[in-house]
C-alpha cells in the first residue's frame, strides 16, 4: 500500500448514546480499529442488510480491539424517527452494539455527524484505523468479505 | 369440507385508512375473498415477511375479486407506531395496499379491531370468505402455498 | 373461466421410477390432480428452487387427493445424469417425492416424455387436472403462490 | 498471537485439474495465500454454500496474491462424481477457479489429499500462508467474515 494522506477521522457529536452507560469517543478508541454503521431505522437496506451485518461485526470481533458503533443519522422523517422511537426499534430487533444518535444540525436536515462525514446516505459503512485515519467510507451494501479483509490487514498493522 | 358454523367476520374499527381515497368496509366487500394482513411497522417477523408477502398478494391478486387490506394493529410502543410514522413506514417501504389503522382502545393497549378478532399478535393473517365468514385466522408465518391453496379453494366455490 | 378446449395430458414414457414400489400412470391417477415437476439434477435452477419447491408440495398436500411427480427429463450431460447418478443425487438431497426418469429418445437428445408435453427446458411444472387435462405448462421459475391457488381451485371443482 | 508450531501444507496429489492449463503445485504458490475449498459436486452444503463462496472469493481476490482452489474430494458415490460428471456440473454452474481432482486412493473410499489434510468431510475450508503452513481447516461453513478477516490478516503480514 502506497504511503497515502489518509483523512482524519472527525469525532462523532451525538446528542444521545444508547446501549451504552456513557458516551464513546474516538480518543479514547485511539489503537483500536473503529467500525461505524451509519443507518436510519426506516431505510430498508439498513434493516434487511446494514444493521444485522453491525449486529455479527459486534459480536465476532467481541474479544478483539474492533469497536463497533451504530450512528443513527436521520435526514428525513425527523419525527417518525426520534429518540423515542429508535429505543423502540433497538428493542425490537434485539440491538445490542453501542448506538450513537447523530446531532441534528441547525441548518438543514442532515445531522452533524453525517455532514463531517460527508456521507451520502444511509447505510453508510466508515473503518477508522488504530491512528484514527479513515480507511473506508462507503455507502450502500458492501460484503462481509471485504470488511473482514480490511480488518484483518488493519489487526495486523495495529498488532 | 364439513359443515363447519364459520365465525362471521366483525367490521374493521380504523382510526384512519392510508394508500386509499376512501374507507374499505367488509360490507361493501360481501361477494370479493378478503385478505386482511395485521401488522406492526416495529415488528421484525412483519417486516422480514408478512408486509412483502401482503405486497406480493396485492398484486398477484389484482385483477381478481381478492381485496388485501393490511391492519395497523399496535399494541406496544403506540407513540413510536403512530400515523406520521406509519406514513414514513409505507414511503420508505414503496408499500401499495390499503392500509387501515386499528382504532385505539379506552380501555387498553390492545387496538379495537385486534379485540374483536382475537388476534394473537402479529403478523396476523385473516382469510374472509365471499359471504362475510372467516375461513382462517392464523397467527405468525404462513407460506405462500398455504394462503394460496386456499384463496384459489374460495375463488371457485365462490364463482 | 371460460370453455377452453384443454389438452390432454399425454402418459409419462418412463425407463424406471424412483422413490415408488411401482410405476405410476396417470390413468391411476385420473381422479387425482397431478403435479408434474421436469428437471435435471445438474440445473442449478432446478437444484436451488424447483426440486425443493416439489418437495414441499409434495408434503403439504400429502393427505390430499394431488400426486407429485419428478421428471427426470436428461436433455444434455446424459452420461453424468444416469440413473446411478441420480439415485446418489437423490439420496445426498434427501428427496421422498417419486421420480420417473424420462425414457431416452431414439432419434436425439430430447426424452420422449419431455417431447409429448413440449417442454420448453428445466425446471418445467405441468399441473394435470382430474379429468387428465393439462391446465398448467410453464417453463422457469414459478411462485408457490400461484400453484397453490391453481391447485386450490381445481381441489374444489373437482370434489 | 502465540508462536505456535503450525503445520506444514502436504501438497496436492490430483488425478487431473480443471479450469487450468497447467497442474498448480503448493511449492509454485510460495509467497502467495492459499485457500483450498474441499467439496463434493453432489453435496448440498457445498452446492448451496461452499462452492459460491469459492467463485466469490476467486473474484475478489483475483489481483491479489491469494489464490483460491477447489478439491473435488469424492469419498463416496465415486462413479456418480466421476471426471466426466465434474465436467458437467463446473458448466452448468459456471465455475471458473481451478479445481483439482484429488487423487483416488488404492487402500479405501477416502481421496489421498484428503487423508493428508485429515479433512473430517465436505464442505472443508483450508487456508495456508505464504510459507506454506496451514492456518486454518475448518469442516462446515464458515462465514465470509472469517475467511476476509483471515486473509487480510496474513497479507498484511506477508506483505
Amino acid at each position: 500500500m502506497p504511503n497515502a494522506i489518509l483523512p482524519v477521522a472527525p469525532g462523532i457529536v451525538a446528542s444521545d448514546w444508547l446501549n451504552v452507560s456513557r458516551p464513546i469517543t474516538l480518543d479514547q478508541l485511539r489503537g483500536q480499529i473503529v467500525v461505524m454503521h451509519a443507518f436510519q431505522m426506516l431505510c430498508p437496506g439498513c434493516v434487511s442488510h446494514g444493521i444485522p451485518q453491525a449486529e455479527l461485526l459486534y459480536k465476532y470481533y467481541a474479544e478483539k480491539p474492533v469497536q463497533v458503533i451504530g450512528l443513527h443519522s436521520v435526514f428525513e422523517h425527523h419525527e417518525a424517527m426520534n429518540k423515542n422511537a429508535l429505543e423502540a426499534f433497538i428493542y425490537e430487533y434485539r440491538l445490542t452494539f453501542p448506538i450513537a444518535i447523530d446531532q441534528a444540525s441547525n441548518d438543514g436536515p442532515i445531522p452533524v455527524t453525517m455532514q463531517r462525514y460527508s456521507l451520502k446516505g444511509t447505510p453508510s459503512l466508515v473503518i477508522i484505523d488504530q491512528q484514527g485515519k479513515i480507511r473506508l467510507n462507503h455507502f450502500g451494501r458492501i460484503d462481509d468479505l471485504a470488511i473482514g479483509d480490511m480488518i484483518g490487514f488493519l489487526n495486523q498493522k495495529g498488532g
